[in-house]
């Protein structure tokens, strides 16, 4: 099967590896030159699992697809900013059977993928693999994980099945979900929370757990995330996601990890994806009249501090 | 007239040593005892407008009140969450006769004062000097100010004008108000934009006003302090209020400034008055039914940081 990896950072690496592996045809397609030439040099240098592998996948850069072949399956991995982009590039691999798979972090990316492709054609799904990149062309993939994945739009579970099946069959261990938006909203959570308020706080997840006002400040934000979902048809069992999220304050578990958008915005200075996690539930709840203060507040401090720092 | 500055800090020092050179007998209180030794030892020491003075007042510990002779006049300067503990330190010093006269930042320091003074003797201010510390006993005084007083209940205007008149003796320039809580609130507006945000953002008052976001946060919060105040009859201008508190953002004038909260918290590792700014208006809020999710969530985010930064 001939797939592309729109966005091959390091979860896209990781997927666009195991599914080489796996006997697919994959390509990368990614924006960042270096990393992109040095997967063109030298293959895509991974420490997968403690074993050093190289693997020779067909690489290109996202402003320049110079190929007009049609691809199977895009599977999207983009930052959640670049993701517009990202398919304004790929445009000419999109062909009429093309089925396109977002795994991005965040909510409310169906919105941009619709100008681009058909409904049928689009599935959502949710990822628990972790991966990392050490540099341009080397990834460092540990542990387990797993995919749930469902269509967008009634009538095309099948295909959906198949896909996870397609995914399965390269070990990514992927499952048809019938309530998909559960899982994101879910995992939204987590990030809603630990996200923004350990980049604001400077300080990891433990840290955040370890004072008195983070149990209420998670509360309310979960709560908010909570009330826009409703309106979508998405009941969130709110005390058990607040415990599941809290889970992250372990500090013999995950507690002493800083957050992704920590690592993004305070080590590296780069711009963060607030607006597609708590900013898009902000969005949400105005269009839906329901008031959502804290991820309001929360976002305008994330983007007052971006600018504090010239993040780009 | 004997005249007791509760609370010999920066403030304290400026009032004790004017009304002190306006003839008053003047004794400081305080709690630090390196500052108040060093009163003791060498009196107090000031930059007075670039004269270097030296002013020999009475000092005493605030543990340690030996006198139980009884003062005319308390005048409170101390930190908000320390006014409990002053007061029932002082108590020995407060006969039928004392007028106190509160002069803290922040709002609703009426209920702890009312448990150690008859309301009649209660009153309340305002005060625009500013004032600094260079180290124990050695006060940095610039620059003009002023003080707004007001009796806190009907009865007493014509006491409160006889305050204001032995101020303005001493050249601190005070005039009786009829409206003092707008004042109040009006500057708590300042301190509870500006304190809380630059703290948590890192950042000095013009750093805050250049981001995009400072603006919109602003003016939620005053909005906040507004239908709290309104309330309590008080009915803040809230355009005019934002237009006042966002001069701070002038980096020609006072913008490159770190307010207070700031330097306390971050440059010093000590415990902030947001109980008293923010934290006030949200439990104000929860008394008279009123939603302040930003004052809540500031609270919340200072108290925080507090804890990580283990502030004393």
């Amino acid at each position: 099967m001939r797939i592309t990896i729109a966005g091959a950072g390091a979860m896209g690496s990781r997927f666009g590896l195991m599914l080489h592996r796996g006997g697919n045809e994959v390509t990368l397609v990614d924006g960042w030159l270096e990393h992109v030439t040095a997967i063109k040099e030298h293959g895509l240098q991974a420490n997968f699992n403690g074993e050093e592998i190289t693997a020779h996948l067909s690489v290109e850069l996202q402003s320049n697809i110079s190929s007009e072949e049609k691809t199977d399956l895009i599977i999207l991995f983009t930052k959640a900013m670049q993701l517009d982009k990202m398919l304004q590039d790929i445009k000419p691999l999109i062909a009429e059977h093309t089925k396109v798979l977002c795994l991005l972090n965040g909510i409310g990316h169906e919105d941009i993928i619709e100008k681009y492709v058909s409904k049928n054609n689009i599935f959502i799904g949710n990822t628990m693999w972790t991966a990392g990149l050490e540099g341009p062309g080397k990834a460092k993939l540990f542990g387990n994980g797993s995919v749930e994945l469902q269509n967008f739009i009634p009538g095309e579970e099948e295909t959906a099945k198949k896909l996870a099946d397609i995914l399965s069959a390269s070990g990514l261990n992927a499952n048809y979900s019938d309530n998909i938006h559960y899982s994101i909203y879910r995992k939204a959570c987590v990030n809603g929370t630990m996200n923004g308020l350990c980049t604001i706080l400077d300080t990891n997840m433990a840290g955040l757990g370890a004072t008195k006002p983070a149990h209420d400040m998670v509360v309310t934000i979960v709560k908010e995330f909570a009330a826009v979902a409703k309106h979508e048809d998405v009941n969130l069992d709110i005390d058990e996601v607040v415990e599941h999220v809290e889970t992250c304050f372990d500090p013999e578990t995950i507690g002493l990890h800083y957050p992704s958008m920590y690592q993004d915005l305070i080590n590296n200075n780069r711009l963060t994806e607030i607006d597609y996690i708590n900013g898009a539930v902000s969005r949400k709840g105005k269009k839906y009249q329901i008031a959502t203060p804290y991820c309001d507040f929360l976002t305008q401090l994330v983007h007052s501090k971006e600018e504090l720092l010239k993040a780009k």
